[in-house]
C-alpha cells in the first residue's frame, strides 16, 4: 500500500553509524539498559516513586481494550511515541528481540487506538470526542501526530516492519484531508511545532511528496492574518486549556505573531522555535525555498549571537519556557530546558546538511556536551528539565522566582518531555557526526565508531577512534571499494588552538588554504587503509560574555575542549559568590579517575573574600574584608549535582 | 452616646506637631494641594488617564442613592477611608472649610451605607449580601473596617465632629458581637491585619476598653489550631477569591501558620507582617503583654537584620508581595512595596513609644527618606507601588520576572493602596518626630516645625529649625510655663560621625555617659528661650551588605545623611553594570540647585569597563577589555525616575 523508499532523499546524508566511544558509549549503554527499560515501566505506571504516567493505559482505553478515563497532559501520547522512536534507534544499531517484541505490542496497541478515519489521539478520543481540532493553539494534536510519525519512521527503518508506518501514513493522509488552503479545509496549524519536521521524515521514508507539501503548508500558514488562534478561540467560546498562560492571545508564545519568513528574532517558547526552525530548514532543503532558508539563518543568528547561554542552553525565562530579550541571560532564574537544547541540535544538524559551516557544529557540540548531558544523571535514572547556570539552594522553595529550579535531578515529571527526548537523541547520536555533500565528507563531531557513508554511490567506510572529549584526539581509518577522490573535511572546533594532523603517519602541515568555513579540508585519492589522525590543542579557556550581557559582567567561565566548567559547593565550600579567579592565576587540568566515573578537573589559585568581623548588622560602612588564597576546583558542568546538593556556578568573579 | 476621650492614653505621647521644614514642607504641600485633591477626583472617576476607581460610586450604590454594580477590588472601600484619614490629618494642622465640606459629605455617605446592624462594606452589601464573614482569609472585610476606624479617629480628632466616629464605634461594636472565643461567636481573624491596630486607636480616642480586648482577641486567635482559614475554606465549598494565590492554604502568606507569639521570622506578605507587628506592639504597650513584646522584638530583628534593603524597603518577591528568606535581597526582581515601608514606619514608631532606642528610629528614617519618598514623583502626581534598587529597562515587558517593575511612576493603580497610604503618612508626619516618656522628650527625627508636648501635665513647646536632610543641622528652642527639669534626648543617627552640640550658644562636649541607646541625653532644668543646636558630621559612606547577601557581594552603595544614593543612566550613560567605584576614589558632595528642586549630588572618579573590539560573538576568550576613567554622578535614590526613563542602580561594583 505504501510506496517504501528507505534511501535518504534529502540534500545530504548522515549515513549509517554505530558508536564506540570513550565518552558516549556509556551514555548510550545507559539509554539501552537503564533509561528505555525504566521509561517503559513508568509509561505503564509500575514505578512507585515516579509521578503517574498513564500513557499506555490511555492507549488501552482509546483502543477499547480497557475501561477508564484519560489521565495526564493533553500531549501524554507523545511520551509513548518518543519511547518507541528511541527503541527504533536502539534496534537499528543492535538487535534486541525481547525489546522488539514489547515494541511490536505497543505498535499493535497504537494501531488499535487509531480511529477509522486515521485519527490517533487518546485525549480527544477518550475525553473530548467532539472537540477534535477546536484548540490547535493549546491542545497538541498535530504535535502528538508528529511524534507518532517520527517514531514510525525510526521503528520501521530499524525493523523493516511497516505496521506503524501504515498507521502514520493513514494519520498523515487524514490530516492532509483536514488541513489546507482549499475551501472547506481548516486553515490552521499546531500551537507546538513538530508535525512539520515529522512530515519531512515521513516523506523521506516513503517518497510521498504530499507530506512535504503538507509540511510546507503548515509553515506557510503560521502567523497569517487574521490569526487562526484568535479565530478558533472566539469560535469555541473563549475556553482555555492552560489557564496559567495566555496562549490563544499571546501569539509570540507559539511564534504565530508573524509569518515565519518575516520572523527575525527568536521569541516565545524556546522548544517551539527550534522545532519550527528545524522544519523550515528541512523544507528549504527539500524545496529550494530561499526565503525560508534566509529566515532560518536570521533566527539562527538571533539565538546563537544574542539569546544563548555558554552551555548551549536557551530560554531565559520560566514563564512560558521562553526567550526574553537580546542579551538577557540570567544564570539563576533561567529556564534552559533540556528539550530546547535538543531542538537546537536538530536545527544545527539540518543547517549543516544545507551549508556545512562549523558555526552550526560548534553550537551543536556546545549544547550536546553541556546542557543535554547535564539533563541526565550519571546513572541514567534521574533527569533535569531545567538546567540553570547558577544555583543557591537556601532560596529554593522560598523565593518563587526559582520554583522551576531543582538542585537535584528528578525521577520523572508530570510533564515528561525531557527524559524521552534525551533518550531518543542519544540513541540516534550517530546521525549527528557526519554529513556527506557531493564529494565531501564532513566530520562534525569526533565520536568514535564506524560509519558507512554513501558517496554518490560509492560506499565509504570510516572507522573513527576518539579520545576527543578529554584529550582532543581522534583518528580515522578509511575503507573504499576502490581508490576514490573525495574531501574529508574535519571540523576545527571553536575552542581549539592549532591542530596537528597526520596522514598515514606523516605530518600534514595545515595551510590557511586548507581551512574553509571552519573545516580542514583534506582532498585526495583515498585508498583502503589510509589513516588520518588529528590532535587539537586543548587549552583551558577563560570565556567572557558579550559586553551587553549584564549577568556575566566582570565574570569569567572556564572551558576546556567541548566542556564548560562549573564550581560546586562540594569542592569549594559555600558562598561561591565570594570567590574570585585572578586573571594571573595559573590553571591546570588533570584527569580524576575517582570522580563520577572519571573526568578532567581544573584547579587553580583563587581568592575568597570574607568579612570575619562582621557582626549582626545587615549593612555597614568601613567593612573589614579579608581575602584568603584558596584552591578552586572546577568540574565539567554536565556532571554537576551528582553529589550532595549544594551551590553551583558556571561564572566566577574575575579580578583584574 | 460615645464616651469621648481625645487625650492620648497610650504608653507615650507624640504631641501636637506642625511641620515647617526645608525638605518635608514641600511634600506636605503636595499632599494638600495635589495628592488629596487628585485622589478625590480619582475616587469619583473623573480622571481620564487613571484606571477607574468606582470607590465613591460603590458607597453611593450601597447607600441606595444610586443604582449599579460593585466595581473594583474587594478592598476598594479602604481607598476612601485612607483618603478621609489623610484629610483628617491635613485639617488638624490647617483648617480648610471647603475640603471639610467635601469630607463631611463623604462621612454622610458612609453613614448612609452603614447597615442597620452596624456593618459597612460595599462589596458584600452590593455583591454578596449573604456571604459576610465567609472568606476572612481573602476578602478584607475587617481590613476595610480597620481603615474606616483609622479615618474616623483622625477625622473626628481634627474636626471635633463625631458622626464618623459614631459609624466606626457602631461597626466595631457589631464586630465585637460577631467575633470572639465565646460559644456562638466566629473564632476568625482577618487575612490582612489592620483591624487590630485600628481598634487600639479607637480605644485611645474613646476610652472604650472593649476595643483593646477585641484587638487582643484577634492577635491571640491568629495561627490557632485547627486553622480557621482551612476550616472556612472547606465550609464555603473551597471557593477562591484570588485564584493566582493560594491564600486559604498558604498560611504563611497571612502569618496564620503559627500563633503570633511563636513567630520569629518575618514571612509572607510584607505589609501584613508590619501591620500585625504594629498592633502587637500597641497591645503589648496597652496591656503589658510581655510575650507579645518579645515577639515584636524577634520579628523586628528578623526584618531589619536579615530581610530589609538598604533603602528600608521590605518584601523580596513579587509573588505574594512577600518576604522570602534570610539575606535573599535581589535588587531587580524585588517587590519593595511602598506600603510595606510605611507599615515598617508604623511598627518602628510603636516600638519607639515602648522602648526608645535609636535602632528603631534609624530604620524609620531609612524607610522614610528613601523608599517612602521614592514612592511619589517630585510633582505629587505619580506613584511607585514597587521600589526596585536596580532597573534595566530593555528587559521590562520582555522578561516576566520583572512584570511588576515600572521604570516610571504611574498615575493610579487598579489596586490603589500605595498613593493614599503615602498621603496619610506624610499628612501625619508630625506624629513620628517626638515621643514623650516619663520625664524624657525624645527627638527621633530632625524635621523643622513646632511641637506642643505634654510632659506629665506640663506643656513643653519645642520649635525645631532644621537643615538636617542635606546639611545635618538642627536647632531647638524650648518654651515652658516654668523652669522644668527633663531630659531632651537627641538621636545620634547611625550614619553620623561626631555630633557638635551647643546649648544656649555654648559648646557642649558630649561624653560617652551622655549617650544611651543611641540618644544624646541632655538633662537639665530648662527655661523658656533655651536653645540647643546640633550638627552632625555627614560623611559620604560606602555601605556594604552582609557577607551572606549574594546580591551585594563585591559592591558598594553610597549614603550621605539619611539618603541612600543611586546611579541613573541620565547622568552616567547606559550599562551601569560596567561601572566601578575604586576604593581609593575620592567622593565629594555638592548641592545642585537645578536638579529636581535642588538636592545634594555626589560625584567621584569611577571606571568604565568596555570591550570596543568585541564583534558579534556572544562569548569569547581573551577578550580585550578597556578601562576608562569616568566621572560618576550619584543622586539620592528617592529622586530616581523623575527624568527620562533609563537604567538605575543603587549598588555599584567596587574595586579593591
Amino acid at each position: 500500500m505504501i510506496k517504501q523508499n528507505h534511501s535518504r532523499t534529502g540534500p545530504s546524508a548522515v549515513g549509517k553509524v554505530s558508536i564506540s566511544d570513550d565518552f558516549w558509549s556509556e551514555y548510550i549503554r545507559l539509554v539501552r539498559e537503564v533509561v528505555v527499560p525504566y521509561q517503559w515501566e513508568v509509561l505503564n505506571d509500575r514505578v512507585e516513586e515516579a509521578e503517574p504516567s498513564h500513557a499506555i493505559q490511555n492507549f488501552k482505553i482509546a483502543a477499547g481494550v480497557e475501561q477508564g478515563s484519560f489521565y495526564g497532559m493533553v500531549f501524554q501520547d507523545s511520551d509513548v511515541a518518543k519511547w518507541l522512536e528511541a527503541v527504533g534507534y536502539l534496534l537499528e544499531t543492535e538487535p534486541d528481540p525481547e525489546l522488539e517484541k514489547v515494541a511490536d505490542e505497543v505498535v499493535a496497541l497504537i494501531a488499535k487506538a487509531q480511529q477509522p478515519d486515521g485519527y490517533v489521539n487518546t485525549y480527544f478520543t477518550i475525553k473530548e470526542k467532539d472537540q477534535r481540532w477546536t484548540n490547535l493553539a493549546e491542545c497538541h494534536e498535530l504535535y502528538c501526530a508528529g511524534h507518532l510519525i517520527e517514531a514510525a519512521v525510526a521503528y520501521s527503518k530499524a525493523t523493516g516492519k511497516n505496521a506503524i508506518l501504515d498507521v502514520a501514513c493513514r494519520f498523515a493522509d487524514y490530516i492532509d484531508r483536514v488541513f489546507g488552503t482549499e475551501p472547506g479545509k481548516l486553515q490552521g496549524y499546531d500551537g507546538h511545532q513538530e508535525i512539520e519536521l515529522a512530515l519531512v521524515k515521513l516523506y523521506q521514508a516513503t517518497g510521498e511528496r504530499r507530506y512535504v507539501e503538507l509540511s510546507h503548508y503548515f509553515l506557510n500558514q503560521r502567523g497569517a492574518k487574521p490569526n487562526f488562534y484568535e479565530q478558533e478561540w472566539e469560535k469555541r467560546g473563549e475556553t482555555i486549556h492552560f489557564p496559567q498562560l495566555s496562549i490563544a492571545t499571546d501569539l509570540e508564545y507559539s511564534q504565530a505573531h508573524l509569518p515565519v519568513r518575516e520572523q527575525d528574532q527568536a521569541v516565545g517558547h524556546a522548544v517551539r522555535v527550534v522545532y519550527m526552525c528545524t522544519a523550515m530548514a528541512d523544507i528549504a532543503a527539500e524545496t529550494g525555498d530561499e526565503a525560508l532558508l534566509a529566515a532560518c539563518r536570521r533566527l539562527w543568528g538571533s539565538i546563537v549571537s544574542k539569546r544563548m547561554y555558554l552551555t548551549g542552553a536557551i530560554g531565559s525565562m520560566a514563564h512560558g519556557e521562553s526567550f526574553t530579550q537580546d542579551y538577557d541571560l540570567p544564570n539563576d532564574t533561567v529556564y534552559a530546558e533540556t528539550c530546547a537544547s535538543i531542538g537546537l541540535i536538530f536545527f544545527a544538524q539540518r543547517m549543516l546538511q544545507i551549508e556545512p559551516d562549523s558555526e552550526y557544529a560548534n553550537v551543536l557540540e556546545r549544547a550536546l556536551y553541556n546542557t543535554v548531558v547535564s539533563g541526565m544523571s550519571r546513572d541514567g535514572k534521574q533527569f533535569f528539565y531545567v538546567n540553570p547556570l547558577e544555583v543557591y539552594p537556601p532560596v529554593l522553595g522560598k523565593n518563587k522566582n526559582y520554583d522551576h529550579v531543582k538542585p537535584q535531578r528528578q525521577g520523572w515529571f508530570g510533564c515528561a518531555c525531557c527524559p524521552p527526548n534525551i533518550a531518543r537523541l542519544l540513541a540516534s547520536l550517530g546521525q549527528y557526526i557526519y554529513t556527506v555533500k557531493g564529494e565531501e565528507i564532513y566530520a562534525h563531531l569526533y565520536i568514535g565508531g564506524t560509519a558507512e557513508l554513501d558517496l554518490n554511490g560509492t560506499a565509504v567506510k570510516l572507522e573513527q577512534q576518539s579520545k576527543y572529549a578529554w584529550d582532543g584526539e581522534a583518528s580515522f581509518r578509511i575503507s573504499v571499494p576502490q581508490e576514490t577522490v573525495f574531501t574529508l573535511a574535519l571540523r576545527l572546533p571553536d575552542w581549539s588552538g592549532a591542530a596537528a594532523i597526520q596522514v598515514n603517519g606523516a605530518e600534514y602541515k595545515v595551510s590557511e588554504a586548507d581551512i574553509h568555513n571552519g573545516y580542514i579540508r583534506l582532498k585526495r585519492a583515498w585508498q583502503t587503509g589510509d589513516t588520518v589522525s588529528i590532535a587539537f590543542e586543548m587549552p583551558i579557556l577563560r570565556m567572557q560574555g558579550h559586553p551587553l550581557i549584564r549577568q556575566t559582567a566582570g565574570k569569567v567561565a572556564l572551558q576546556r575542549g567541548p566542556f564548560v566548567y562549573c564550581l560546586e559547593e562540594a569542592d569549594n565550600g559555600g558562598q561561591l559568590f565570594h570567590l574570585s579567579l585572578p586573571a594571573t592565576s595559573e590553571l591546570s587540568s588533570a584527569f580524576d579517575t575517582g570522580l563520577l566515573g572519571g573526568m578532567q578537573v581544573i584547579t587553580g589559585n583563587g581568592v575568597r573574600f570574607d568579612s570575619k568581623h562582621w557582626q549582626d548588622e545587615l549593612y555597614r560602612r568601613d567593612a573589614d574584608w579579608t581575602t584568603e588564597q584558596t584552591e578552586l576546583r572546577f568540574i565539567p558542568y554536565f556532571a554537576w549535582a551528582n553529589r550532595e546538593p549544594g551551590e553551583m556556578s558556571v561564572w566566577i568573579n574575575s579580578m583584574n
